[in-house]
């Protein structure tokens, strides 16, 4: 990033991508004096989100400017992705020259799976922290885990709290509030149980049945999975 | 809403929209037992957000189906749409038959344009409180606002704060605590100061002069202009 006037950010983009994930610190980091956002995927190809939208690639992993910060999402299409090799060869070729390499959410995975987590105090979605030694990494409690130019952070909503923390490093303090204060992020959650250290047991206990306990295992099946993909 | 096992939500799509302003509902709504979720605008072009992404309109106005939830953001391109007829034509139709019709942001214009907020409590981003009279709105203080079926929210991030108010009326809190534990909204803000009620001054001034008193002029101006839209 030796031109500050000008950041690069890149948002890797996937079938099955949790809307907000990359939405969230999308909204907070255009506004970076200087930002200039990109969304890459494997083709121009709409690409279905898990919000019932679908967006249009700006790049294709070809085509994608280098990063000055390389965002990755998460999302339930993760650990599709974790077996496409396009998705992480792009992921470790623009890592390697970026200043900053960033997660949202089960993204982390996708870091992990290119070899950038190994050693790293990390974080993801409450639900697959424990996964996380399977890429190397050891989980550090928090919404937002810095380790160097790797930032990883909790699920989904926790995408705004990074942005916001980085913007604040890389243009201080003020640019991050005025940018806080535009977005009106001033939070007033309905409850306070928005992680399991907080949420009533029997409403995580359901929500792990339902979706998590199953989620979880598809991922960990394609972290161990066969084709581990060979990098360049 | 008659079968409350299939709820349609549609959100209104427009170029400049604020891509949190839908995303953020859109993440929590979607995931609400029989949500069923479409995105309308004038044409199936993709739309330019604020963000720099593209968003494929699900449907046109003539397709879309009744809302059943019928969801405006908002956005720097709100003061254009303002004078749109299509746009403020298919709010209005819609609206006769949601249940519910809301808006994040300054989408509220957008709603009292087409007439919904004749003589309501409402809110908006903070920039723009001061200009809901010329609608016939009620400012009323508070992240999420809500007068009968219409519930409108403060700028951008409150789009969350609603979504979960409106799942937790319609579903039960235990269904909308499942969804925010989901998303993990647990927000951690770097700064206190999402609101201008407890940012620094310094910051609110500086934010007012850079943007947002240029930007309340120019939605003063549509909202005082000529061609108010007559609607059928």
């Amino acid at each position: 990033m030796t031109d500050m006037s000008a950041t690069n950010i890149v948002f890797l983009l996937f079938p099955g991508v949790t809307q907000l994930d990359f939405t969230a610190p999308a909204q907070a980091l255009s506004r970076m004096p200087g930002a200039v956002v990109a969304g890459a995927a494997s083709s121009l190809a709409p690409i279905a989100t898990d919000s019932g939208f679908a967006i249009v690639p700006t790049h294709d992993f070809a085509s994608a400017p280098q990063a000055d910060i390389l965002c990755v999402p998460g999302g339930h299409g993760v650990a599709e992705a974790l077996g496409d090799a396009a998705t992480i060869h792009f992921i470790a070729r623009q890592a390697a020259r970026a200043a900053w390499v960033t997660s949202v959410c089960t993204g982390a995975f996708l870091l992990g799976r290119a070899g950038l987590l190994a050693g790293k105090r990390a974080t993801t979605h409450w639900a697959y922290t424990h996964l996380l030694p399977l890429v190397g990494a050891e989980h550090q409690p928090g919404r937002v885990v810095e380790d160097g130019q790797i930032v990883t952070s909790g699920g989904v909503t926790s995408g705004l709290d990074f942005a916001l923390t980085l913007i604040a490093r890389l243009k201080g303090a003020a640019v991050a509030q005025a940018i806080q204060l535009a977005i009106e992020y001033d939070p007033a959650p309905p409850f306070a149980g928005g992680h399991p250290d907080r949420a009533p047991d029997a409403v995580t206990t359901g929500l792990k049945q339902r979706v998590y306990d199953a989620a979880a295992a598809r991922m960990e099946a394609a972290l161990r999975g066969e084709g581990v993909i060979v990098l360049d």
